[in-house]
């Protein structure tokens, strides 16, 4: 096993913690408490500054055999993070500079450990935008990279992979590579970098991001529209989609988590009819494009049945809607599992009737938040399940559901380390097989981030 | 070595050719002349109708360690599906079935040998739109997925790896599996479907593909905008992104090489000024916002020195501009080879500039058409300089040019054969190494498509 001597000598003495006080914030992360991996005993957590570093880490590591486990913001909600084998924790936050926002080339390249909420403003202040949002602000870049974050702004321009277009990666072996660039094409070889992409941290430790920015987009709204029927707005969605509208995103809430999550803020929602809620962003190269596809979606919504429609184009009337609708999470907090299943995005309405169902099968309730024009919805397993010992049979009976429709378990959070035996679900015995490898292949004595992703 | 017997009784007795005449159209692919790899002596070719004949053919091919190469459209550019080595050739084009064209959840799933022109139609057909257009009408789907296929219309919604959502894909060990499906999420595991995409073949087959699909845009336009000198031109595509207009496509031509197209064609090029064009192909969700991004580009053009400016609305007035834009290959050849070098977006100007120089320093013409948005030009090194025998002098150079820019050698073309041994311009020894390593993992015995893409 590394000493922290060891890792004194290459990061010198200020940038190793061995204390259990101050090494306990790097042994949890945002996942569940209930389904949260146990984090092991001996971690040292080390905190470089340079690739250079990284890469005398790796090289001793892999001398000594021990595990590594790659530290981001420490916002993902599968435990991909955690320690669970005794070793080092490699903290990304001394990776904290912006190293330029090129507008010419419409690119920004930052440092691994620079958080989504650096970069939106840094995109900002240069009349630039960083479209995706996916969750915390706290997240950092290189774990948005590699976990290939979703989110709600998904809907337009796509998830991470379609931003990450350059990597600086420490291989698991300790060399410094680079993949791709400022390239909006690159087919050179097999692509590594899309491997990277989702690769939950166990195939390198990227350093650097170079991503795609867009401008600033001059036109922007936020609607809210409202059903007295979820099934109604739910079906709304394909057709707005199939009017040739494509919003930046479209979310589902049930009113019953935004009654909960506006009282849990202490602030009101602005729709107060109906039960169901559609919440649309609309971006433009201006106003009027924006009013246009505003007055199409309106059009959309009433002939499917919606009973009220609001539009919010000052900035802070977006901003607290999208409060709400971002503080989901904490305020049903604690809850016995977050789910993250995908379907086809028409079967939405299928799966949240088979979840119902379930629901009353076991007398329990099952509330569902959802980026609903990507098929993508959480249904949050609530604290009372977890205590009457239902949540694995009624996480597995949700997951079946979602397959059964074309589905999988994961759209966006990954597989980390709550969901690897789950992964059977979705994969047959020789795609496994072949993720073990293609591990080997990067990683020979699996010593980076091991139980992550796939099956070690 | 399997034997045309063996295969028969796989696929039955009508769909093995070994005769040298029908076998020769299979040995060849869209590749210039000059450069193409030379196919092996014997070969020959199966078709097999399904999936469990693909894999019937692959175990008996791992068990005699014969070499197969998968067949698509033959529109590749890089030599990919020449076999080189004695061998099958497995052509899929009795995987012509489009099963579906899901309106519902904005899909199409086709069997692999479809082609993007049936695609295409079938989508139409349904009120749907494919946006990309990665040239000849006649490749495969398979061979697009496989290939990441870029092509001109990129701009706005990406490449096909944007595109490819589920594979059905026989294993070089002949398991068939499938990976994605109609999901716009899926973090699953390691992303083998990213590894797919962009593998050139050399990793499975794929035999059906799902894709994305967007509703058929009610607003289009093309725009020709005429400049006297090349740099202003390419100045002006940043701006316009910069704007927060984003075409589907911008495509740069200069003068020489549209006079000598529709020429060769028997067409008229519909702006008589100029020295220089850009193609700017506009889509919306109706005429106005169509109408409403004409206007904003062509102020920017405007300030950016643009002499003229000319909108085509009319299918047919578009249609001719875009002919005479996709028959420049046809139009130039037989010619020496076809660049495909890729920088990022606002260092074009300075890669033509470097280009010119070295044109000049040899005393020859290398014209250039290509995606400026995407920073993806194809310089075409005319027949005169392979008769000079300048051809690999000069191609050196021009990647030098391009990887001194930050860029790389090959943009959509794809490494192919043809590539191969310029790889190392841009890939260090470590990634190679891990490129052979993922090979091995999927295909033990190197039987698919050996010596494509990466080292073999």
């Amino acid at each position: 096993m590394v000493t922290a001597k060891a890792l004194r000598d290459i990061v010198g003495n200020d940038w190793v913690v061995t204390a259990k006080d101050q090494t306990a914030p790097y042994k949890v992360d945002s996942t569940p408490p209930p389904v949260m991996p146990k984090a092991a005993d001996n971690v040292i957590v080390v905190k470089p500054a340079t690739a250079e570093e990284v890469s005398a880490i790796m090289k001793l590591a892999n001398r000594e055999k021990t595990p590594v486990y790659v530290r981001g913001g420490g916002t993902g909600m599968a435990g991909g993070a955690i320690p669970t084998r005794d070793g080092i924790v490699l903290s990304m936050e001394r990776f904290d500079k912006i190293e330029e926002i090129d507008t010419r080339n419409l690119m920004a390249v930052a440092q691994a450990g620079v958080t989504l909420g650096q970069l939106l403003a840094a995109a900002d202040a240069k009349n630039m935008s960083f479209p995706p949002h996916p969750g915390d602000e706290g997240a950092q870049l290189g774990g948005l990279a590699v976990c290939n974050a979703g989110g709600a702004r998904a809907v337009k321009f796509g998830v991470m992979r379609n931003y990450v277009k350059g990597l600086e990666v420490v291989l698991p072996t300790g060399e410094i590579v680079t993949m791709g660039g400022k390239l909006l094409k690159c087919n050179t070889g097999l692509p590594l970098l899309h491997l990277m992409v989702d690769s939950e941290g166990i195939l390198g430790v990227v350093t650097k991001v170079t991503l795609r920015l867009y401008p600033r987009f001059a036109g922007t709204a936020t609607m809210v529209i409202s059903y007295d029927n979820r099934n109604d707005a739910i079906n709304t969605v394909p057709a707005i989609l199939q009017a040739g509208i494509i919003p930046l995103a479209i979310e589902f809430m049930d009113r019953e988590i935004v009654d909960l999550t506006a009282k849990y803020l202490g602030m009101t929602w602005p729709a107060p009819k109906g039960k169901a809620y559609l919440i649309v962003i609309l971006t433009g190269a201006n106003e009027d494009e924006v009013y246009y596809q505003a007055e199409q979606i309106s059009a959309v919504c009433q002939k499917f049945g919606a009973v009220d429609t609001l539009m919010a184009e000052r900035r802070e009337e977006q901003a607290a809607i999208l409060k709400i609708r971002s503080e989901v999470q904490s305020a049903v907090s604690p809850n016995a599992d977050s789910l993250d299943t995908a379907v086809p995005p028409g079967e939405i309405g299928p799966l949240m009737d088979a979840v119902d169902k379930i629901a009353a099968k076991y007398g329990v309730k099952i509330p569902a938040v959802g980026h609903a024009a990507d098929g993508n919805i959480h249904h949050i397993l609530v604290k009372d399940i977890g205590d009457r010992g239902l949540l694995d049979q009624i996480k597995g009976e949700v997951y079946a559901a979602a397959m059964s429709l074309g589905g999988t378990i994961t759209a966006e959070h990954g597989i980390g380390k709550k969901g690897i035996h789950y992964l059977d679900l979705y994969m047959d015995e020789r795609q496994k097989q072949i993720m073990r490898d293609i591990k080997k292949a990067f990683d020979p004595n699996n010593i980076l981030n091991p139980g992550t992703a796939i099956v070690p």
